[in-house]
This record gives structure tokens, sequence and C-alpha cells, in this order.
């Protein structure tokens, strides 16, 4: 059985704060200063360059990689770290489409995160190929998967209103057509149990600093099936993804299985952050944490929809079609977010009128949910939003 | 006047080792755990998610970029952070190439580091337009910079022999003949002076954790000309580098400026490591750090000329001629540098025979030379690198 209570404790939760925005930055697992002393002190100061082979440093884009694949259903080898994910997702793409040179069509939806869009985007103008980019609406996407298509890509879950895709239906359907898939698990990589080798996904990406807690801008990572890692393509071919990097020959050659996806030098101290917050997922069953956080949304929807009628839910009400996320719309949404925050409820806002919370249950519990929507029937039936400065106030995140 | 001694004492250097592989891996500022332990305590631990704005996190990759740039004589607004060198690189490319639609030639050197020449391989493939990569020996660059090139790409400093190319010319001739230059300042940032403005270089690309001192694996920079800003074509076009990435409006707009080059969410806890290490170079002025190097260099080469005569000179004899690193080879060097290492002076090795020492004098002076040469001597004139074991051993870096 998963210690809730206990792993709530190896997280630093600032004094008078219920944070509910872990799907967009997770919190700081409490072990990462003493962690990252060490590795400055002991292994940057005191061993310099040999830290490469001593401290582990070159190895740790698979190692790190191995810990998260075992997350998500990835077999060893199959998932390695580095870059960012707008990074991971050109190099998945360029990939996938490398492997479907006569087909032209890329589809998505129109719910991706944005910088998906614009990475395929980018890719088209680069190959100047007349490649298209066809976002329908999510629930269109099964639809529209035809054999004019040469990659699916998609998030699993939608960063707006958590909406989850089906990624085995729909992975099953692309490969009927002979479509190949690029799966973002952005918000579902230690939101809720995913099986990439039981749903027969090609390439996947997703970033580490949400539920995964790894600190701001911590490294991406990237799977690469393994039927696929021989033949994939490599666009962004940097030296660390050679299969001889310090052999320092003149031509490329891409490296064995997974390690061709690396690119350059690994981004070492914020791997390193990552690993505490990766022993903790030790201790966490996924099955177990699903059910808690389905069990904490459905909690939240019955308090706001029972005490803040001007909320509206954006999200699936039936918490198995949902990741680990509740949204409601409330066209005020910016400056009542605001107002949140400055009480001490710290979600976030979507355009045009998305208030994100994230359920998480390594940290939040059904205390933390009843005691935000005391704050949040407070702001709303005061209509405490309502001031010049939470309407002018802008943000960047 | 720039006081050595003091910079010395801002460095841990680790008792009983003389480094000379900063040109590799620069060593810790002093004040970087305690500055660490505040991001993570202060900035991410207790501002979480509102970190992006109060800690000033959205705008680091450009505050970052513009305390390099002044190192570089590039302008306010023209060097930006983030990625590795490798993904700099390839950002570079791909937008110079857009720029020369027209020619299919990328001319660089047999001598320069080989990951940027991958990454061109890497880009000719995805293009598939016939582009050609000409790698003619560095000397012989000048002349084959004809009116068929579309881009120039070369390292100002030899990773293995230190000899450096004459940036300001070779760029007048590229333009002559309508040449665009993307610049490698990997061995040149905090190396010696570097002049961008002045050269006339169109973008240049480089690293951190070399000659800056930014940690293992910090984030890398580009520069881009203030002229070609606007016109640069983003080929990596993530959310970060959106005119307004917070809008997630659905199609790509690049951002003003050299913001444009962003990608994916920044590496904030690197960057943060790097910031102590730029503290240090506002007391430095780059023509004493010039000088010093040349004086050091030019002692090691008297000093290993005079007692080690097994050493033949790899790098370019005029120190005005070379970059911050002295370079030997020796057909047993990889033996011999493992026999230095493990007598305290650690220098690095590179294919097929080369002995690469930096001389870098934020941390090394004149006393640090001849003890090290004192070592060398001893290694080489006692054979001490003739053992089984270090014949044997394997490094990665």
């Amino acid at each position: 059985m998963t210690d809730f209570a206990a792993l709530k404790r190896r997280f630093h939760l600032p004094e008078g704060v219920i944070y509910l925005d872990g799907n967009s930055l997770g919190p700081m697992p409490v072990a990462v200063p003493e962690h990252m002393a060490h590795v400055l002190r002991n292994e940057w100061a005191e061993e310099l360059i040999r830290g490469w082979n001593t401290a582990g440093w070159y190895t740790q884009p698979a190692r790190v990689g191995d810990r998260i694949g075992r997350l998500l259903g990835a077999s060893e080898g199959s998932v390695v770290m580095g870059d960012t994910l707008s990074v991971k997702v050109h190099q998945a793409l360029a990939a996938a489409l490398a492997m479907r040179p006569e087909r032209k069509v890329i589809l998505s939806d129109n719910g991706n995160f944005p910088s998906d869009l614009y990475i395929a985007q980018g890719i088209a103008g680069m190959l100047g190929r007349g490649h298209e980019l066809r976002t329908p609406a999510p629930e269109d996407v099964e639809a529209a998967i035809t054999d004019e298509v040469a990659v699916l890509m998609l998030t699993e879950v939608d960063y707006r209103t958590g909406r989850k895709h089906d990624m085995k239906r729909l992975t099953e359907k692309a490969h009927a057509h002979g479509v190949l898939t690029v799966w973002d698990l952005a918000h579902s990589a230690g939101a809720l149990p995913v099986d990439l080798a039981a749903a027969g996904a090609d390439f996947a990406v997703g970033c580490t600093y949400k539920f995964l807690n790894g600190g701001p801008g911590s490294p991406a990572f990237i799977y690469v099936a393994p039927q696929h890692q021989e033949q994939a393509a490599v666009a962004l071919s940097g030296w660390m993804g050679h299969t001889a990097p310090f052999a320092f020959s003149p031509d490329y050659v891409p490296g064995e299985g997974i390690a061709r996806m690396r690119v350059g030098t690994p981004p070492v101290l914020g791997l390193s952050a990552l690993e505490p917050a990766l022993d903790i997922w030790e201790e966490v069953d996924m099955q177990e944490l699903r059910t808690r956080s389905i069990e904490l949304g459905e909690l939240f929807i019955r308090e706001v929809e029972a005490r803040c009628p001007e909320l509206r839910l954006a999200s699936p009400r039936d918490g198995t079609a949902r990741g680990s996320q509740v949204s409601f719309r409330f066209e005020d949404g910016y400056a009542a977010m605001q107002a949140l925050i400055d009480r001490g409820v710290i979600g976030d806002f979507r355009m045009p009128d998305i208030m994100r919370f994230g359920l998480t249950p390594l940290y939040i519990d059904e205390d933390d949910v009843r005691r935000a929507v005391d704050v949040i029937e407070d702001v709303m039936s005061n209509r405490l939003w309502d001031t010049p400065q939470y309407k002018a106030r802008k943000a960047v995140t």
C-alpha cells in the first residue's frame, strides 16, 4: 500500500499555501538541496572533468531515462533524457516523418499544446515538401485517421481541460492505416498509469518538471519503441548521439538504440536535481495513485459545484476520462486566479477562461481540497476577484 | 588592473590538483553552492510556479545572454541562452541556409569540432536538397570561400591544437562572396577577446561550461547579428520563441529579435549555476587576460620543450595565433595523460595523439605551470605512463 501521508512529508510545501499547480511545476522534494550540494561540492568541485566517468555523468541520461521508463511501461534502453520537450517533439516527429516519406499529413488536434503544433509547423517549413498539419477537434481525431496520414501526434492529456485521449485505441487505428504515433506525455507522466509497450506507441516524449517534480526547466525525455530504434533517422545529429562520440570521426554514425536520440552535452545539474524526485516514485503504486487522483478530483468537483455556481466544469466529469487536473471556466478567470493565489491557493489560468487546478496525490489530500474550496468559495461569493489590480495584472505563466 | 591572485581565490580547486582542463570543464566558483541553495530553497521551494515572474526565470535566458554578450562584443538583445551547443549550431546553420536558398555548399574545415559537422550532415540529410559539406584543411578555408558557398561555419579556436582562425578576415572575404558566417566560440568565449560586431559575424554560438565555468552541461548561447534577427527563419519553433507564448495561439509567429531563438522551457537550474561564474567576469579585463594567457602559454612551451623532448608542440608557437590552450603530440599520449592525472596534473587527451593543456589565467599562475611541468617531466623521463593499466584504461571524455 502506498503511504500517501508519508509521501507528502517528502515535499517542501510553503507555509500557508495549498499548491494546486503541480501540473505546471511540481514542488521541491526536501532531499534536493542536500543532494545538489553533494553534486556541486563532491562531484563538480572535486572530480572536475573526471566526473564524466567517476560520477557517472556520461551515463546519466540513459540511467535516469530508464527510471522514468519504468513509470511509463517502457522497456529498459528505450528512454533517454535531454534538452526540452519542444526539442524532443522535433526529434520524434522528424524521425517518424522520415519513416513515411510518401505521406504528407501530420494529424494532431486543436487542443494540443501549441508548442507541439509550432514544432510541426517548423519542420514542415524546413522540409518544404508540402506537409500539411491537420488539427480537428479532439473528438474528431479518430475519424480523421486515414491512409493519407504519416504521423498522428497527440498529447494524451489536454493541458487545458485534462481530457484524456485513449492512447491504445487511437494507436491501434493509426497502425491499421500505416500511421506512426508520437505521444506527448507532458500531463501523463507521473499523473496516471501509462503503458507505452501495451499501447504500441511508436514514439513518446515528455517533460519532468510537472508531475515528476524535477524542478524548473528540468530535462525532457524521449521514448522510441525498440523495433524503430535502429531505423530512426536522426535530424539533430549531435555528437552525444554518435556511436563513438570520443572517436571524433568526421562523419556522423548514429549510436545504438535510444542513444542516437542524445544530442549535445547533457545537462548534469538539471538531471541531478531530478534524481531525488525519482527516488520518491519508487514508493508509489501508479494504480493507487490514479485511484486517489480520481477521488480527489470528484471531491473537488462536488464541493466547487455545490458552493461556487459561477464556475462551470471544463473537464470531463468522468474521472477515468481525464488526467490529474480539474478545470473550470469563468469569464474573469484570470482575475479570480490572481485573487486565489494571493490567498494561498495556487492554481493557474489558461486562455481564454480556464482556471486549472492540479490534484496531485503525492502531496495533496482531502483536507487540502476542502480548505482550497473554502477559499475559492470566499473569492467567488464575495467577488474578491473584482478589483482593478487583479484584472490588470499580467502573468507570464 | 585585473587582480588575478584575487580571482583565483574565487574558484574551488581541489587539494593536490593542478587543473589544466578548464578548456573542457571549468572549475566551480566558490559562490555556486550557496547561490544554488538560495535558488532551490527560496525560489523553487517557496515561490513555486510564481518564480517565473518573481524570481525572474522567464527573462533569465535574455538577461544571462546579455551578460555573455558583453564578453563577446555583442550588442544588448543579440544573445540568448538555452539548449546545448549542438542545438544552437542547428538553429544558426538552418537559419543561415534559409537565407541563401539558391546555394548548396556549407564550408567548414576538417579541424572543426565533429558535432558541428554532424549537425551540418543532419540538416543536409533532413533537407534532402543536395547540400554539400566541404571540409578543407583549416589553412585552405580562405581560398575555398567562393560564390558557391551558402554558409561558412567555423570554430574560431581548434579544439585539438588551439589554432585560431582570423574571424574578421574570413568574415570579410565571406561577405565579399555573399556568404553568411556561423562562428562557434566554444574555445573562444572567456578564453580571449572576441568582438562579434567588429568582425561582422552573422551568427555565433558557444557553450558555457569551458572557459566561462558554468558547470557540467551548462546551457549554450546563440548570437544573431541585429540586422538578421527579423529575417532569421526558425527551424526549432518552440513556444518560448513565439511572439506571445502565453496567448497559446495555434500558429507559430516568431518573437521579436533574438527571442525567436528560444525554443522550450529554459533550464533554470543550469542558468542559475552560471550566474555566479559570470559575476567573476565583471572583474576581468579581457585584454589583460589575453596577455596573461599568452605569457602562461609561452612559459609552458619553453619549460616543456626544455625538459620533455618526447613531446612535440601541436599548437601554433605564436601565442597570438592560438587560443588559451597548448597541445603536444605524443604517440602514447593517452597513457601519459592518465599518468599525469593520477599525479594531480589534469589535462586531457584527444585522438589520435594530442595531449591538451588549458592555461586559464583566472585560476592558473606561473607557479602552477612550473609545478605541472615538474610532474610532466617526471612522467616522461621516467616513462611512468608505460604501464598496462594506463594503456588499457578507456576514458569517455
